[in-house]
């Protein structure tokens, strides 16, 4: 096994026993990243050289005796809507062009504190405001869609070209391609996690989160993320658990919910069934699987939209008015019908929130933790702008793949996306477990508990199809 | 001295010693309610018989020596905007004939439990949407306005028909009648006092509270109003302190802020003064005065409205467009304009709303408590509809009982009205002191500490001006 294949849990041990040094894993993962790299492109930009030198400072501090911690010395990769000091943030976009960030985001400040490499920023979706991140290829699969917007951050981790990435999450945006790429992806509970030095997409939906490899890896990055940041107006002051699963795989006494409705409605049938067999692996482990009505599904789609489009116009108004031309047509689009909005409309679905988020908590009084596909379909390919299920409905792909994540951006509540296996074309399938708010931890432990019962599985290695 | 004249305080106090039984109470304030009403019309509906019924209740009670607390047997009015089963919530409207409240709203009930006779529901300016309430007259000039839109409340306080009131304050509804009337007014922390069961006006700036003839009242009054309740989504989970002042007037160590900028511009030079003169009282009682710099003040109005507009639309958009001609003119014409503000106008109000509460938490390190008039004229004469100011500037009187008290509902902070005498026309004069978020305690200890450097106050007596 080569360092760019080992997940922070095991490398971080290994650094610790001194078997293995910073430099070793960030030259094997930069080895990794570039020989991949021209077929994937989920990096803007890469610093090769700054990656060596902070690998070799860490490799003098763990010398020194002053490890910091699981994230001493591991490359990540971080999605580029998040400011690192000294460097532009792109926000994959023509618009940001000649930009340089001043300050480092709390993130990135964090994780620099907690002693990971920084590989390079990762592209995504331009300004976050879309779902398939067309700059980059599907880490299975090159002529498929790496998912977006963190497309970049998700392939990246899949591919070894990171150990480690973070995203960022407003309908879906680190889960959806954390699924369609086989890897893990967390987006916390709003608030957990401070924003402050990210790239807005929609205030009120926005999240940062990690992709990883394990469950136990989103746990580890996590707690060097979560922490009130006055800097971001809704960073909570909340408790700090202990994020990293003890390793029990006994799930008695927990009760799962699975959805009759919605979230198996117009889903692939190897979709379905990848999922169903994964709960029924942790009804295995104790957990008791109790049906669930899911409340007010046909206000998904106008709350999600009602919020987001008129909060990024909001973001966008100077630039979509200066430089319109900077912008992807898609992107441009969207930002445009946002000033043609009524406050009548954005305070409807401010309101059907609030029910939502009601809805939502009383749902999670009966049930400990949902389970549930993250998207409906695994990657669909490159330039496919719909799909059409079996009843004849065409759904657009960015609506089909935020479709079952919206939820957990409008109420707020934590979802843990991990991979539960592949399609017969060999497309990873994904499996999302909602909580409660705060709730991370119980999702990290039944994430976790579900991918101790699995054999390990080996990096994603992109197909050129026709 | 007569039973309706007493604060809630001495009248508890009286219950408590069984010297004065709740129907007698009751029987004083009804007494005096009617022969004050038909002057100054601060009532939408009195309920005697049901008042004495709950009074005759509460007697038996004491007699078995079931005292709930201080409230118990104390006589109040509701604003209207407040459900009580059973009663028609008019909100002083056409739109709500034939209205009847299923249940109580949560502060209806609170003070039910808590031992309170309900006498009647109080007039509001219409929905809540305006600063005079026309119905109802000044308490101490019947001529002049009664301020709102909690005007029935705040003119019953001040005249002896209600011990205390409740009313609702989304641009100053507590607070402006309170100033002009000569009573105490608590807006508190937004999210202190459940609003589930009162009617909106905009749901980012409303708040309920106390109104009442002492400081010491307001706290003993809001002790039963707090509480987590989850029917609200603003509501919190706050720690409840012993709100009720213990007398001391020592302030020494206490920083009080006086803006050198915004609270006293356009303000009338006997307002001023007597504001001036408080200040100092409170700086004589041990306290220092500091010259403080109020943030982001070109913003206020545009902040407050920009929020508000849309807001009320919203929760009237059913009946707006089903009986527009039940709405008084003023009333309508607001909620029009509402349907035709675009959503990024409100979004840009809610971005300066979240700039402007970071640069008050920054100014209130700085001090303990800010000290600025309530409201910067007295009551106008009703039909005036604009103030002239010594340079010319003529000004709406909405905006301007509005402009001071505004910031206050915009942050969420608390402010608390107090009276700090009279002009040479005889009409009474508010200060406010606005402090941190859930710093009712301090706002409350230190009101209390100016109120008991002062002679008792008479009660309001209405005279009618030609």
């Amino acid at each position: 096994m080569q360092p760019y294949e080992l997940s922070i849990a095991t490398a971080a041990e290994a650094i610790r026993a001194r078997e293995l040094s910073p430099l070793e894993l960030v030259d094997s993962v930069l080895n990794r990243l570039e020989q991949v790299e021209p077929q994937l492109q989920a990096y803007v930009s890469v610093g090769a050289d700054a990656a060596r030198r902070a690998a070799r400072d860490a490799e003098r501090d763990v010398a020194a005796g002053r490890l910091r911690g699981p994230l001493h010395g591991v490359p990540m990769g971080l999605k580029d809507l998040i400011d690192v000091a000294g460097a532009p943030t792109t926000a994959s976009s023509r618009v940001r062009t000649g930009h340089r960030a001043e300050t480092d985001s709390t993130v990135a400040a964090r994780l620099a504190a907690a002693g990971a490499v920084l590989l390079g920023k990762t592209h995504t979706h331009e300004f976050a405001y879309g779902l398939t991140t067309p700059q980059t290829h599907n880490a299975w699969d090159r002529g498929r869609v790496a998912g977006g917007s963190s497309g970049g951050s998700a392939v990246a981790v899949a591919a070894g070209a990171a150990t480690f990435a973070l995203g960022t999450d407003t309908g879906g945006s680190i889960r959806v391609p954390s699924a369609l790429n086989g890897v893990v992806g967390l987006k916390p509970t709003y608030g957990l996690v401070p924003r402050h030095g990210v790239t807005s997409l929609s205030w009120s939906l926005d999240h940062v989160g990690p992709i990883t490899r394990t469950v136990e890896d989103a746990a580890l990055v996590l707690s060097s993320l979560v922490g009130h940041d006055p800097r971001d107006p809704a960073s909570l002051t909340a408790p700090r658990p202990q994020y990293r699963p003890n390793g029990t795989t006994d799930l008695t006494g927990l009760r799962i919910g699975v959805p009759h409705n919605y979230y198996f409605d117009h889903v692939q049938p190897e979709v379905e069934a990848a999922v169903r067999l994964a709960t029924a692996e942790l009804e295995g482990l104790g957990a008791q699987l109790v049906e669930v009505e899911i409340p007010m599904t046909r206000y998904v789609q106008a709350t999600q939209w009602g919020l987001m489009v008129p909060e990024a116009t909001a973001y966008h108004e100077r630039t979509l008015r200066a430089v319109p031309e900077l912008y992807r047509d898609d992107v441009r689009i969207l930002l445009e019908a946002g000033e043609l909005m009524p406050a009548g409309d954005y305070l409807r679905a401010q309101r059907s929130r609030t029910l939502m988020r009601q809805a939502w908590a009383r749902l999670l009084e009966d049930v400990d933790v949902i389970a549930a596909p993250t998207v409906p379909a695994t990657a669909v390919k490159a330039h496919e702008e719909t799909i059409t299920w079996p009843d004849g409905t065409v759904e657009a792909v960015s609506d089909a793949y935020v479709r079952l994540s919206a939820p957990a951006n409008i109420t707020g509540m934590p979802s843990l996306s991990l991979p539960v296996g592949h399609d017969t074309a060999g497309l990873p399938i994904g499996m999302q477990l909602l909580g409660r708010p705060l709730g991370e931890r119980e999702l990290l432990r039944v994430g976790h508990a579900y991918e101790q019962t699995r054999p390990a599985r080996p990096l994603a290695t992109a197909q050129t199809t026709a």
